[in-house]
């Protein structure tokens, strides 16, 4: 791969006379920069650009009281692992950042409690209102950074005013919630959204408070697009024992209330009582300022800006959840509130304010979740937004443990790679497993190599560090690739998760065929007693090869072991004495078991 | 990035007709694969290429009559958290990999105790010994691969055959090490080497077995020439603190001994009394049976092979410890007797012994370790051995937290990042951190990227996932990352890690300087009462901007703080206002405490 980046890495160049102490950069002296949105993108722009032009004037404008504080954080502040408010707003040397900490520290003047009203791009002027006097102030600029974010979807549905249903739009919010549980008024709750902040507000409910708590999503499956089927199954499953109730294909149609203040939810089949209902149903940019001063915004109401974070007046930069940015997979616009992404198109906008040509290229929407005892992760395209996108995509999906077999603690990992069958290359990467590193290594490693339009081959080769407290010899996202590699040269024939479970479900949906259980006879038995031979054979793994000839040469063979390694293993044998009829079913019995199944045998 | 390295992906693009069904290489039937070393590579390759040709007759031959074993695990075997030596022969499945599980499950014959003399290249044949009956045969093959591995290196002074020096070379010096602790035999131990294996086994003798342990080192730093100073240091301060005494710059100069069994280790500069040695002093290539047979083999004696992994007889393949690699940074050949590699190196071997054009590119020599309660890796060029290649190298160093800072479990993560002044390219990533999986997942996020030649600008904007348990909002790697395009830019000017520590030991040999302490009154305090005003300065961070004129113009200031990251910002105020002679104290105090000093206040 050597050399490949460099030339993207060339464009970045930027090597200013390291002999000449200071930035150096005399035409940008003294200008004025006004920046709006005082939260992750916007204090991140403001700060970078004072340190890069100390002579700037540089002001921060935010209707909020509460500024720069770490949103992704709200979830664990409602929890009570995060014990204060002020922690959110603390820098990680426990100083807060309030008004006069950027003043004092970074030299960036902040005014809080005041809205912005109207840009008039000619005069590079700013109009702002201040939220309690009512007081009006034009505020000139040089540079204008937009950093106004995102507000959350209201649903269109009675009853989203009630007292006691919340959004997560902000910290005040938070403040609210969590006072009222803490204070004993909330023993049910509902949230409503299957996406990543819903997951983590129901954990944070469930988990240290003991709230009953019911998760409502419309969608047949939690974090729909980002993640396929397994995944999703197997996050449900693990929600669900931990005492989450989690209702899917079932949104809310109202929020019920008695005297103004909420009672419950009502779905299309059943009426959910509760004394608190956060709505996690998604957010949308804030473009309404950008949008009245005539600059580009997507039909989605993000607002455009180019490789720099410029909007379409080049004066007038913009970046963090009002943005719509490049999915660097697919080309097209997405939009991607993620905090880690605002930092970075914050710093990116500074630059270039400041004269540093820097690009910001896109993103893949990488994303990474605790959800109690476990971790979830994706990056890329899911292998339903793959198909959608018109890719000849396919998945491998493997189980094997996250580190040598034989250290003591191990755990399970699970891997879906999602690819193009006929350019072979990747296009996004899921994994689940234990509530440690272990995921984030993977999604982290598979970023550059995806951004960078890397192959099946790429991935099989790519080299991973190891030693067995991390990893296997053969580390897991190789694995992905090797079984990828497998089906893409049509030597491993697969059935898929959900339609061996859909087979299993309803034997007779496929009368032809039998599952050949390859693992050890104490595993394979509970089986064959639940089943029978009817449905389910059994041959031990290492005798495959003597005793083949027993098998049914009229029937489908469905290949099960654990983690589907040894299936592919005996369907290359079976296939080379003539017995084509076989499917691995990818992910193994791993998986099965931790999707939940009614039919597992004990 | 995108795009860049699918024209890499291209060269590995091999679409079968998937239609066909089964491998189809016909060319290949019946082919004769010859394996010589039964451990990694060469069972590796052995069974992937019996996968991919079902009618390939694929035979192991190794003298040993252990075979298959996970080498790596023997210092976890030793130390008891592997229980018993056939867990580190057992598959994930836990079946045990003997030779009549290749027979049975694999379909791969092996002919153990059995020693490779000769290659007949001409009549492709292979003369082989039986150990213990002294009984020759003559083997032939179509295809031969080598994965003889490689030999401990065997230290040049006496003493070295005495009963209880051991090497871990096999399996059987672990089983034997093992029987002799757990038998109470050995009390004191001494472990010659400083590198990887030299420290696990440190550790594995002294955590669980509770044996007073010494390891000495002839270089003057742990994994040397792997990592620099910082991460050494830290990594000596912590094997310490659990109790490992560390000599450092102090090999072995004898091994002593009475009535034929060791009883101490002498050095330069003293005597270390010793029940146990482990010399674990580096491997070297075994490639005797490759030189005889007239293949190319490299002056240090790895074997050559091109990217196919075919040794200069194309017929004769070879992987694993006894071949040398490209370096992906430099591009010189290298020796890496990584595992991992191994396994790789057996599947592309494997690949292309049935027509399949896989490759094998080379190698970063990335690591991982874990010691006691912290891990240390490492991925590309250390800064040594960059500026001893001829780079323009330099370094940062940072020390930021390793999740969201308001996260409860938090711990710190050290990160140096070596790259080229000129080029901006990243040639290194070293990592120090809590014994979890975040160290691992910066160093796998950087290898693709340094592989690819990326530059600091690509480490700046990488997109790392997020969520407050797993990361910071501005990853770790992103942040060694911005300090580095700093430091390069000429924006930030630092006194490196080993240098300010010089300067304190000794404050007269740069007279002409002051710390100043940019952090909490609370935390200065200390420092000022120990070296007082004429040393140690202190402003807090959050009023130099009010108090600089305090300041002594005609200093050196050392800004000392706890990472170095508010030490920049303050560095840029004061190059602003003309006090252009201050340092940033890169990686800071979290650092200079993991390191240990005796001047350090309590």
């Amino acid at each position: 791969m050597a050399g490949c980046l460099s030339a993207f890495g060339l464009k970045n160049l930027w090597v200013v006379d390291a002999g000449k102490r200071g930035n150096g950069m005399s035409r940008t002296r003294g200008e004025k920069i006004l920046v709006i949105g005082g939260v992750a993108a916007g204090p991140k722009a403001a700060c970078r650009v004072k340190r890069l032009m100390q002579d700037a004037e540089v002001t921060i404008v935010d209707e909020d009281s509460l500024i720069s504080y770490g949103g992704c954080g709200i979830p664990y502040y409602v929890s009570g692992e995060v014990a204060d408010e002020t922690e959110l707003r603390s820098t990680s040397f426990h100083m807060l950042r309030d008004e006069k900490f950027f003043q004092n520290a970074k030299g960036v003047q902040t005014l809080t409690r005041t809205r912005a009203l109207s840009i008039d791009r000619k005069k590079k002027t700013v109009q702002v209102e201040h939220v309690e006097t009512g007081a009006r102030q034009e505020l000139s600029y040089d540079k204008l950074m937009l950093a106004t974010g995102s507000q959350p979807f209201v649903l269109p549905i009675p009853g989203m005013d009630l007292d006691g249903v919340f959004s997560i739009s902000n910290l005040h919010k938070a403040i609210e919630i969590k006072k009222r549980i803490a204070a004993g008024k909330v023993s049910r709750a509902v949230v409503i959204g299957g996406g990543a902040i819903g997951i983590e507000m129901a954990e944070a409910l469930t988990d240290l408070w003991g709230v009953e708590t019911t998760l409502v999503a419309s969608r047949p499956q939690l974090l729909a697009r980002i993640v396929d089927y397994p995944m999703a199954a197997m996050l449900t499953r693990h929600l669900r024992e931990k005492g989450v109730t989690v209702l899917l294909g079932e949104g809310a149609a109202e929020i019920l209330g008695r005297d103004g203040k909420v009672t419950g939810v009502r779905t299309a089949t059943r009426t959910i009582e509760s004394d608190l209902v956060i709505s996690a149903a998604g957010t949308r940019p804030r473009s309404g300022l950008a949008r009245e001063a005539g600059l580009e915004v997507s039909p989605a109401g993000a607002i455009v800006v180019n490789e720099r974070m410029q909007t379409s007046d080049p004066m007038i930069y913009a970046g963090g959840d009002c943005v719509e940015l490049r999915h660097l997979v697919s080309g097209k616009k997405i939009y991607a509130p993620y905090g880690s992404l605002a930092n970075r198109e914050g710093r990116v906008a500074a630059d270039n304010m400041a004269g540093i040509p820097s690009v910001f290229q896109g993103a893949l929407g990488s994303f990474i979740l605790k959800a109690f005892d476990v971790s979830i992760g994706a990056t890329g395209l899911s292998l339903e937004m793959a198909l959608a996108e018109g890719y000849d995509a396919d998945e491998s999906l493997t189980s094997p443990y996250d580190r040598a077999h034989f250290y003591p603690e191990v755990g399970i990992v699970v891997l879906q790679m999602v690819f193009d069958r006929r350019t072979r290359r990747v296009l996004g990467l899921q994994g689940f497993g234990p509530m440690n590193d272990g995921v984030l290594a993977r999604i982290d490693a598979a970023v550059p190599l995806i951004s960078a339009g890397a192959t099946i081959e790429d991935f099989a080769n790519l080299e991973m560090a190891y030693s067995p407290p991390f990893a296997s010899a053969i580390d897991s996202i190789n694995a992905a690739a090797y079984v990828a590699e497998n089906i893409c040269d049509g030597r491993l024939h697969k059935i898929s998760m959900l339609e061996f479970l859909t087979w299993m479900d309803d034997f007779s949906t496929h009368p032809d065929w039998r599952a050949l259980d390859i693992r050890h006879p104490n595993e394979a038995e509970p089986f064959i007693k639940k089943f029978g031979e009817e449905l389910w054979l059994a041959i031990p793994y290492n005798e495959v090869r003597a005793r083949y000839q027993t098998l049914p040469v009229d029937k489908e063979l469905v290949l099960v072991c654990n983690s589907g390694t040894r299936s592919f293993e005996v369907q290359s044998f079976l296939d080379s004495v003539g017995l084509k009829r076989s499917l691995v079913m990818i992910g193994g019995l791993n998986v099965v078991k931790k999707i939940g199944v009614d039919w597992y045998p004990e």
